[in-house]
């Protein structure tokens, strides 16, 4: 029979079992950390009507979706995890409560021009607050906070929350009387860090239609910088002139102050005026993540506050703030960049149990039951294969230990373990030998995901 | 502006909060099972070159399949999790370590009639272990082995695992000269249990060409019924006049010895010799899982031995065994049979953290930080809302706890906690406090997913 050659697809990542297993770590700390803050998890479908999708159209959306028909159905693959959750939210809004805290990891497609490191099935992580007609400020601190919490869980240290808030923009636009122009400007502002200044005061001039004195007047407030207290200060100077400025001055304040409350590290947050999300959607605080030492990767993990999530699809008023990891973007560059931890066990089990002869085979299914009883990841290996063979078998993998069972062990109720890293073996009943692998398992297991 | 009105599409599953939970909770017993065993997971792509996907081609497969263009690329979104496994190993062959043992628990899609109870969109939950041109009988033994963990764990109790081998079912047509009809046989007799001996006689007869003492036969041998040692008794009568028949009979015995060992319940499992599997992938030990109480389900976990994963892709011959649990059916059945624990808490935190002022605030965070780091799910509630309203709000959810902390508590450095559902109220210092919280969430969730 003629093979098909066997692929996968450009720009969708699939991992071997070692790396996997890395990313299921990370998965499993985003859980954790996320419904540690009272957020419950979502599953909304990958395939929904187009028009749904859709529904905002326009943009960069509409020519990256997959759609496409199944009988009489136009169908998409949701490109990102917000409108699946605003559709959500306004089918069930009279069973939902409010603050309608979700999280939801699930993969969304994108179809990008392929390039390395850049995916067109990739999984978001998304944490959102909705609230009921009205949402109080605390949150759009607490949304930052569990990001550090969760970055610093994963092991992340080199990394810093850049906060901004729309209103200061919008408000200073204003003062200006460029706010016809402030979208345009918001989106060449954006650009900053990847084209410079003097090229973002050329389109500002140029392409945007500003005097140069606007232009300058822009490019001077946003190179506003330094700690938080004395951003706020430079701030403070433009106070009073506008109301949505010292709304939105006010608010910066109050979640910069919370944030430490929160106990997020000072150094992991900065007010950045910068910071404006390409998108009109935000109406408040936002938010961009960078890695301190990769700041050529962007933001990894982006947000904001929002007035109303689900204005397509209902009249109620849902404002709401949320933020989204991008989990495979994110894993991809610490995969590149060796930020791994490569002490943390990748192996499919904790044990491997070797018969010494099919005679041991009951006695080796007893013990590796009792094991599991434990909570041991523990495999039996039952092929007919030369002592050697199995031995190479477990280095292979890494698995950390490998049992031995003969005639002497069953006859004597024992268990004969090894410790694969080490060398070292050691003969015992089971208690004591659980014990010790337990201990050694924990031990191995104590390290994060992430080792800068 | 008009509103578009939100809908998800039928046959696709979408849960509200609470039973989202349970769902979650039922993955996590699977993942962790899966993996005491030593199954490594997987996560290959939802879409996959069409061209890979249906290599083998035919059937129900083309018909159902999602298919469309992107650009230039024939597309399609997998139907299982096994041909992308095939794919898989034949890709990485040379960096994966034989046996290889993966579970991998996602979303498949198949555009079926709509009809209730039937998705479009739906969980498998696969364990497969590939050997390296050979792989061992106890493997077909520990396979039923792990879903009988795994249902037990999960709390079904009554299920059995029906267990045959296609050796037996080849050997027997074989020996009455139908092998070329064994295919149609096959297909009529799996449904047996839907239309009845007589409706079958009658297929056999008049479809497949099998004369009337010949299906009278093949009704004979599939009758038999019993214990496992009276089925074996029976099988052994037709002993010694094929060598396929032999082999699949030597099979089964062992099959079901090592289940014993592998302490299998010999109430959860039977040797039935209906069961064909109507593919032609399997060639020995073929599994059905059924729920004793609704055998109008059929099967919820289905699988069995196979010789080529990836004969389309590749020359190495890999066989192998695995199963598969159609997890969003059979939640979708628990769910409609109220089977699934309405005691276990569904709420998205345990612990409600409630300051009676905003002057409170600061004292609250501190609160929910510390309870978070002790790993209990803790939500700050600090809407604008009269008290009534925030216990409302925890009540409405399920919430279990809510901690109230005024100027007293603050003063005093202590914490008021109220268990809501039994109403008792109490002040204590915080480590007192988590800790009698803790307990009592532990004692919570106690009880398993499935109550029978």
């Amino acid at each position: 029979m003629a093979k098909l050659k066997p692929h996968t697809l450009s720009g969708f990542m699939e991992l071997l079992p070692a790396p996997q297993q890395q990313m299921e770590r990370m998965m499993s700390v985003l859980r954790e950390t996320y419904a540690l803050y009272g957020f419950t998890p979502l599953d909304t479908p990958v395939i929904e009507d187009a028009q749904i999708l859709l529904a905002k159209g326009g943009g960069e959306t509409e020519k990256q979706i997959y759609r496409f028909q199944k009988g009489e159905s136009d169908l998409a693959l949701r490109f990102d995890l917000t409108v699946p959750l605003a559709k959500y939210v306004a089918l069930n809004y009279g069973q939902l409560t409010f603050p309608f805290r979700r999280y939801q990891i699930g993969k969304v497609y994108r179809g990008e021009r392929a390039q390395r490191g850049r995916f067109r099935e990739f999984y978001q992580a998304d944490i959102d607050i909705i609230g009921d007609g009205a949402l109080d400020i605390i949150n759009e601190a607490e949304i930052p906070a569990i990001i550090y919490r969760t970055f610093t869980r994963l092991g992340l240290k080199r990394f810093c929350i850049r906060v901004n808030n729309r209103k200061i923009l919008n408000g200073f636009y204003a003062m200006m009387g460029l706010t016809d122009k402030s979208q345009d400007i918001m989106r060449t502002v954006d650009k900053l860090d990847k084209i410079g200044a003097e090229k973002v005061g050329e389109i500002l001039t140029e392409d945007a239609g500003l005097s140069p004195e606007q232009a300058a007047e822009v490019l001077r407030f946003i190179s506003i910088t330094g700690d938080n207290a004395a951003v706020t200060a430079a701030l403070e100077g433009y106070a009073g002139q506008n109301e949505l400025f010292d709304q939105g001055l006010e608010e910066l304040k109050t979640v910069t102050r919370y944030l430490t409350d929160f106990g997020v590290a000072a150094e992991c947050f900065a007010v950045d005026l910068t910071i404006a999300r390409g998108l009109d959607y935000y109406t408040g605080t936002v938010y961009e993540t960078v890695m301190l030492d990769h700041p050529e990767v962007g933001s990894v993990c982006s947000g904001g506050r929002y007035d109303n999530l689900a204005e397509y699809y209902t009249d109620k008023k849902l404002p709401g703030v949320g933020i989204s990891i991008g989990l495979t973007r994110l894993f991809y560059v610490l995969n590149e960049q060796k930020l791994l931890n490569p002490d943390l066990p990748t192996a499919p089990a904790d044990v491997l149990v070797i018969p010494m002869s099919p005679q041991q085979r009951g006695y080796a299914i007893a013990a590796a039951t009792r094991l599991r009883d434990l909570g041991i990841r523990t495999q039996l290996y039952s092929e007919q294969k030369k002592f050697k063979a199995k031995i190479a078998y477990a280095a292979k993998l890494g698995i950390p230990f490998a049992l031995f069972l003969g005639g002497d062990e069953e006859a004597a109720g024992t268990i004969t373990y090894k410790n694969l890293n080490l060398g070292e073996q050691n003969t015992a009943d089971f208690d004591t030998a659980a014990a010790a692998i337990r201990a050694e398992l924990s031990r191995l297991n104590q390290g994060s995901v992430i080792r800068e």
